[in-house]
């Protein structure tokens, strides 16, 4: 089950842009109904001035495809929109054509839980002009958050060094479904656990809950308090030790775990949620410890990140586990991917071959890569990735040998040599409009996450002045896209285009 | 229609964190399901370093709370979760507690779209300590995110003077509901109109879209791409002149634009979604103007914000209207409002008194408000608020007369003389579980946000350096603070608490 299965169908089509639907009518009018497109969803930047991304949101692709239908109440809402300038936005033939019309697309993507890096196309879109304009906006809220999530919480995870993250941000979310994608993408991507109830039945993701102040506070004293949680909850007893002072909760906290103990249960663990928490956990780990409960986790939240993470770790702070909420769920403090849709070939119908396209720009590095595209991934004998190509259509037809050189994306033409059989990148997910198979479970989504980044180059996956992993054009691809860009400026230059 | 309507009612009530339904659990077991209790939702300090916020969400309140029921589904998923140590996480007994369990909840809250300040109670919910605890979550899930983005909206529409500015902020957004919380609170903060066509149909609000890049690439030239769509879209034609190159998109669409006078229609506007914004509409629209076509609108977009906006008419951009995308539905660079929600006051019966209660905490700063508050807001004479006052119940019942002292809420004792008869903000939205009416429609919030930040003095809605407006505790408040705060302190250095 999957975000799109929790909305109507009626949902689906209408989650968009209007444009789509203004520019699916005028491709219709213009006589474009047969006329192909391949489109590429691709981000410039590694999100927060990191080394790489993480793929996510491609599983529910095909749940996306297969339930875009213009239901008859949908229809009738857009029947009812008028132009600004007067009378209906659309045409009643128009509406009748997109009444009951499915998405006859074939969609390649980058694994979920893959990495990915800029202007790789992460997914691919072809078929029908029209049907590729009309998910466009659909896509890239499926993909684009999931993917900044699913990068946050690998670095979060990372900062962690192998002790529990578990996902708070519920509450910081942009309603039900911002929880939902947090909490899938950023198990996906590393978390243990989420405190989402609703992801948790969804999702099978492991639920995690301790108490909040408002516990404490609902007693006559905080001992009163702990005593009844333990009662309670004795076979998942985590203590919030300050909501008024840690050190007598710390004290409160021991009484209560030394009764447990007499009942043959264990407290399992305490979390301080605001203070110091790197002399605060150190303090209490100490009063444990002398107490007779090395047993007793130690559990934090309050705001982390990935940087406060590495820093209490660097202070020595003995923490066993982290609740991280709003600045995972918000991905503070780059809350968007900045991912984009754009066309890199067009034919007139599937029986002829693609023509490349690009678009030019005011700045280069805005100019998009032309053609249908792959990427092929090269490893080192360790299995650990060392470079990608991006080649298209033609040039995979004939699969680079041994060696290839690649050329620097931006115009900068730093040559690689890559060695080894590489491995194509993105995979089949929908086939004319019809799912190629399931998609990963989410646990091997996850686990596919775990291996890549172990196997990338801790210079990549560092959080200051990572290394960029090269990523490049194949030569013959190099050329084609100067020869387009040449032609457009011809072409411009010549006003060609104002008759 | 509302999101939560969206929603299959199983959806709502799981849509919460695991702690919420394990306290629920240890209040049901402790005995205390009579126990009541009330807690405020507040921030603690204005967002991307305002005067004020624009409260959002609210209506939505009464469909969360009357659809908040356990349905079998949701039981037998929680049935089936078992404690980290092993055993079922929840008591059977419990679970047939909750099947069919309905909030028995008081809401009051600020109306949308009115004005909201720090440490101000912008819901008030009363009830059973079970049900209050049950509903933290969806509730902050619901106006944390809204008040955020109608917040940056009401920032982005200020800095548009007066001209149209349409949210376009789907495809960045988390997920379909992210999506709908933007259109509706920026619609609710003054913005026009929406790209997002779910919105419209959902909540009527104006929808809004041009073509895309992809539609000049689809075409052999962009002469040909606009001249179809200038077919297509006669009364609703806006010509983004950035694929290829500006200055060649001007003469082309110049070239329509009299083409289409010759039908005797014409172009309504223009789009520049890249490049030097300001540099380049001017030369649109003098080439415009020299083309004897001042009636074509300027519109522009591309990574736009309140200061960017501000920045382009500093410089004379001739911008007519604007597309906002990426910073309003991610609230750039502030994704996250920091609502919370926190106990004040506490009953064992609904019979009983309230007794007020308070968080201490290592930070002062931190340090919550005791008791059922409510807010008073002080108007001069021509209708502008001038200061606001905390006051508590029993004070509420025998409103203060003329003249009234505010203390300031951080232990700072500035005292504000406020005159007048003052208003009370907050509003009865459910009472004992079912609506108290219907919530204001969106255009009311609208209206009522429009008057609101029409009548704050601009000292406070400027962006820079903003005046604090002065909100404060009323007098006899700010003493029970103290002494709730040295009774808790008195207690704690006794170790009361551990016998």
């Amino acid at each position: 089950m999957s975000l799109t299965d929790r909305t109507k169908p009626t949902d689906v089509s209408l989650n968009t842009d209007l444009y789509e639907i203004t520019m699916a009518q005028g491709f219709w009018e213009s006589g474009l109904v047969d006329y192909q497109a391949t489109f590429n969803v691709f981000f410039r930047e590694n999100p927060f001035d990191g080394g790489y991304a993480v793929a996510c949101g491609m599983g529910q692709i095909p749940d996306l495809v297969e339930n875009f239908v213009f239901e008859d109440e949908d229809i009738d809402y857009l029947a009812s929109l008028d132009a600004p300038g007067g009378g209906p936005m659309f045409k009643r033939d128009f509406l009748e054509y997109l009444r009951g019309h499915h998405l006859d697309l074939t969609v390649h993507a980058v694994r979920e839980g893959d990495i990915v890096f800029p202007r790789e196309p992460m997914v691919r879109v072809q078929g029908p002009l029209i049907d590729c304009q009309l998910i466009e906006t659909a896509l890239l809220n499926l993909v684009n958050f999931q993917t900044l999530v699913a990068t946050k919480t690998a670095r979060v995870v990372k900062a962690a060094e192998g002790h529990p993250v578990s996902d708070f941000g519920l509450r910081r979310a942009q309603g039900p479904d911002g929880g939902l994608a947090v909490a899938r993408a950023s198990y996906i991507a590393g978390a243990s656990s989420t405190s989402n109830v609703l992801a948790g039945k969804i999702y099978g993701i492991p639920v995690f809950g301790t108490h909040a102040h408002s516990w404490v506070m609902a007693f006559p004293t905080e001992l009163e308090a702990f005593r009844a949680f333990a009662k309670s909850s004795p076979k998942n007893c985590v203590l919030l030790l300050d909501t008024y002072d840690v050190h007598q909760g710390i004290k409160n906290a021991i009484v209560v775990a030394k009764e447990m103990e007499q009942r043959g249960e264990r407290l399992a663990a305490i979390r301080i949620d605001s203070g110091d928490l790197a002399k605060l956990t150190k303090e209490t780990r100490k009063a444990f410890d002398d107490a007779g409960l090395p047993y007793v986790k130690i559990s934090a939240s309050n705001d982390l990140d990935e940087y406060t993470i590495q820093s209490l770790y660097a202070q020595g702070a003995p923490i066993d586990s982290f609740g991280v909420g709003t600045k995972l769920a918000t991905c503070d403090p780059q809350p968007s991917l900045g991912g984009v849709y754009k066309l890199s070939a067009t034919r007139k119908s599937a029986d002829e071959p693609w023509r490349p396209t690009m678009k030019l720009s005011e700045m280069s590095y805005k100019r998009t890569i032309p053609g249908v595209q792959h990427v092929l991934r090269y490893y080192d004998a360790n299995d650990c990735p060392v470079g990608d190509m991006i080649i298209v259509d033609d040039v995979a037809a004939s699969t680079p040998g041994d060696v290839a050189y690649v050329e620097d994306i931006l115009d900068a033409y730093t040559t690689y040599e890559l060695k080894g059989t590489p491995r194509e990148l993105l995979h089949c997910y929908v086939k004319d409009g019809v799912r190629n198979g399931e998609p990963d479970t989410i646990e091997q989504a996850r686990e596919r996450c775990h291996n890549a980044i172990m196997h990338l180059d801790p210079a990549i996956t560092r959080f200051l002045n990572p290394q960029v992993y090269p990523v490049g054009l194949e030569s013959g691809l190099v050329r084609l896209r100067h020869d387009l860009a040449a032609a457009e400026r011809k072409q411009s230059s010549r006003g060609g285009d104002s008759e």
